[in-house]
């Protein structure tokens, strides 16, 4: 069986080999473009592995991994204009460079062509359920993506609704995108749910760990600066915890530094990483992350599949958890 | 058979039995909004009316017909931020009343929201087939709607292009209703192909007729001010024509009276129309218009249906052209 390394490749050379390029070039250069930035291919990379654990002939899945790329990029398109964000990857988002026309419409008619690569694939008698799949992981990223615009304006967030975000978000596009796979390779559906709880329960921990890292991370390690979030005053899970289990005093002074300001960075992120600290955030945290990853393995540990994927596929989440891969 | 106007009905108590109303609220309340605006409800009517030329189960297709309607109001949301509209039917556009992120994000579940209500048809079978006809649509009409942009900041726009970008823009979705409905009742792939060119040609028909009594029209009959577009420096069909037919300095005269300005209003209109005159453009789109319009009318003939069904389409084809219904 290949590597996840050797997954990606292959996607990108299915990718060079169906660049959109054509007329109205307005409309399509920003999708050429945003597919260009590069990303690591995660997701079409585990629709395929997805595949691989039950059949070898993972060409027939590149329609499938070609979807949920341009899907995850249609979302990064039509999300950084929401968040009026300049970057992507280092480089000018699409509405950016081209317009907010631009960015709205290339947004659409990637949306729209996702789908059109699922009608690519040739095993049509599995169409109604690929479609069933990618349709509800569609919508519920949006669901999610509302969830989070509108916790912005929100005071009180639950630990629930938070979880319940980062699933919709970031996680039902891991886990489709795995079930994707599986299904298409002809796994049995307990065999294809496995995979997407194991998807859904990783990208959990992921998220939470994404969380951590970013206050308690080695700045070394991490790649970015730590404390980003609590300068942005995000509402993750470290600062949802801690409003949880505050005492009156703490929690005002938490409020307090996420709303008013301007506040010297570096002394609003001391302060705030100390009253994680005080209240144990980052163990707790810990446990929760490591509870959804116990879940996640013991999804993918109840697949039957060929060879070694299965070992294959632990060893590539936890490579990714630890920010290796 | 039923008549349109049943068929509307039908349509309207699916739509009201089917209301979005589920969280998060700031996602569906817009949709439910924009759906419940009113409007004629033309393209899903249309849907039913084809399967209805086939086999009498109408309900069979009302998924479907919720899909276009559905995917209609989707790019009416997007297309008002472009065109920076504040009005839509007399009502505040989504993005007025809701904001930008609502417009964006709540049009974006509307296109993924289509494809789930194709995927409650219950013929599983021709699902792909049916699928295939819409995606390609889709992106059909976000070609055009970037045609449409790109003509803007375009001087010089060909007949052919602007014929493109109507059939794309307007036209498909009318094709594409009538061709569902007809594949959904069973119909043979000729009969589905008929009705599709039918739609097709009679919605650039349709569209040039637009372009003419917005200039040569009735104030009374057509209901609006005669003589927006040229106000608004519109590049239509009439335009056009008139720029492709006019000696050197009558094309300049025109293309200085469609760039500066401001001009005042009604002098502007009367001299843009006198130069119209001049060049016979009323008869050259009239006899356009007409030969579309012949071309969809031996396409509707060709088709196969039972009862008075195609009697029944040409009548309504026949309102529709002279806004009658």
């Amino acid at each position: 069986m290949q590597t996840f390394n050797q997954f990606q490749a292959i996607f990108e050379q299915y990718m060079a080999a169906n660049r959109f390029e054509k007329p109205p070039a307005a409309l399509y250069e920003p999708v050429d473009y945003i597919l260009s930035l590069g990303g690591k291919r995660l997701r079409p990379a585990m629709l395929l592995l997805g595949y691989s654990l039950f059949d070898e002939a993972i060409e027939k899945a590149l329609p499938a991994a070609f979807a949920v790329e341009i899907f995850h990029n249609f979302s990064l398109v039509h999300d950084d204009i929401m968040d009026a964000a300049p970057l992507r990857r280092g480089k000018e988002t699409v509405h950016s460079k081209y317009g907010l026309n631009a960015g709205i419409l290339s947004g659409d008619v990637m949306l729209a062509s996702a789908f059109s690569q699922l009608l690519r694939l040739r095993n049509k008698k599995m169409l109604p359920a690929i479609m069933e799949v990618f349709t509800r992981m569609a919508i519920e990223v949006c669901e999610g993506q509302q969830m989070d615009m509108d916790f912005e304006t929100t005071e009180q967030v639950s630990i629930a609704e938070y979880l319940k975000m980062i699933e919709l978000k970031t996680s039902v596009l891991v886990a489709a995108s795995l079930k994707m796979g599986a299904m298409l390779a002809g796994a049995s559906s307990a065999n294809a749910n496995h995979l997407y709880e194991f998807g859904r329960n990783l990208g959990i921990a992921f998220q939470l760990q994404d969380d951590l890292l970013d206050t308690f991370g080695d700045p070394n390690k991490v790649g970015k600066k730590v404390g980003g979030d609590i300068v942005q005053n995000k509402k993750t899970f470290l600062y949802l915890q801690a409003l949880a289990l505050a005492d009156d005093a703490t929690k005002g002074k938490l409020l307090k530094l996420y709303a008013a300001g301007p506040y010297d960075e570096k002394s609003k992120v001391e302060t705030v990483t100390a009253i994680f600290r005080e209240l144990r955030i980052g163990e707790i945290t810990e446990r929760l992350k490591e509870s959804y990853w116990v879940e996640a393995i013991g999804s993918l540990r109840s697949v039957e599949a060929r060879e070694n994927g299965i070992g294959l596929l632990e060893k590539f989440a936890e490579n990714l958890m630890q920010r290796e891969f």
